[in-house]
């Protein structure tokens, strides 16, 4: 069974996206979490996510796909998105979980609902949310109460990772223009895209109102 | 239900060893596995070990301990193992789930058999191989058999892990002292703490063996 290259690339940025998401918030765990109990939640949070790529790498395989060559392309700009957005402490690690993780998932289940039915139904079941929204609020805004000053820093740290969202994706865009362009194409054209920024944006919105940020 | 001590703390170690081997094994994954294969493959094992920790830490929950105290004894003893033992590339990775996880589970099992039954067969559920073994010994024979030098390189590498950790169990018995006098009284004394120890190094050499180093 052939797919077109639109679903085999979004299984593989999304594949690579789970794996990384699981090593990042594992090691955000063992060095940043205040309490082994915490330490315990964000962990068993990023053994979900590996769950997810489980699935995702079984669908690519399903389809014919070489699951690495699948992630492959996509895997520098992932990469450097961890690298660029770094944690540096406990309650900015939440908040890339939520924010940052966020948006991604946003983006990638409006991508695959314009893409292909059975594809979108298993891309909705791996961006389940499982919990992480209300691990992470309650945690942030406990530690806003304790020390108001934290939610200003915490508000510019959200502003980054979406910049830094933005701009990886950007790069990958620039590197496969055929992608970008069939996803212009699968949903509609300009004011569809413009709509999926809308759409992005209001979810991005509603989480920082959540966080109180 | 009150457990004898011992009992409580061999959980507490073996959950701690669990949750950190996790995070290490994770970490080598994501950036020394030279193939996203290797990466899952890896992970896979990591994530294996994270199911375990939580059978461990249900354990002490339903004995009456609260994990986090269980655990918390033996914390800097564990970091310290791993930051004295963080392997410079994928066969020292391979050759550290083998060798060094495979002599701490071996001690495990073994101090867990003079304890109470119940409690060693949960141990035994928990330290299964999961296809470890075979996965690392065929892929650290195929790198010796690749490069031959390494082969010399990486017994020296096993021969440290097994004096860090040997460090890292004088620095535990020195600590906690009613531990290492109740493992020693479990077991029956000093005539089998030497069989204890002559058991240990037997199967290490077999594991030596299997890598062919």
């Amino acid at each position: 069974m052939k797919q077109s290259p639109g679903v085999v690339d979004l299984l593989g940025v999304l594949a690579y996206a789970e794996l990384s998401a699981y090593a990042r918030m594992t090691e955000d765990a063992a060095t940043l979490a205040p309490s082994l109990a915490d330490r315990a939640a964000l962990s068993e949070l990023a053994v979900a996510e590996y769950a997810h790529f489980r699935l995702l790498r079984d669908k690519l395989t399903e389809l014919g796909a070489d699951p690495d060559e699948a992630m492959a392309p996509f895997a520098a700009a992932l990469d450097a998105w961890h690298a660029q957005t770094r944690p540096a402490d406990w309650l900015q690690a939440l908040v890339k979980t939520y924010v940052g993780d966020g948006i991604a998932n946003d983006f990638y289940r409006e991508v695959a609902r314009h893409l292909d039915p059975v594809v979108a139904k298993l891309v909705d079941e791996v961006l389940v949310d499982e919990g992480r929204s209300q691990f992470a609020v309650e945690r942030v805004r406990a530690g806003i109460e304790a020390d108001p000053a934290a939610g200003a820093r915490l508000a510019l740290w959200a502003r980054r990772l979406v910049g830094e969202a933005l701009s990886q994706a950007q790069q990958v865009a620039a590197a496969r223009p055929e992608l970008a362009l069939s996803l212009v194409e699968a949903s509609g054209g300009q004011a569809d895209i413009s709509r999926l920024f809308a759409t992005l944006t209001e979810e991005h919105n509603k989480r920082m109102a959540a966080l109180g940020i």
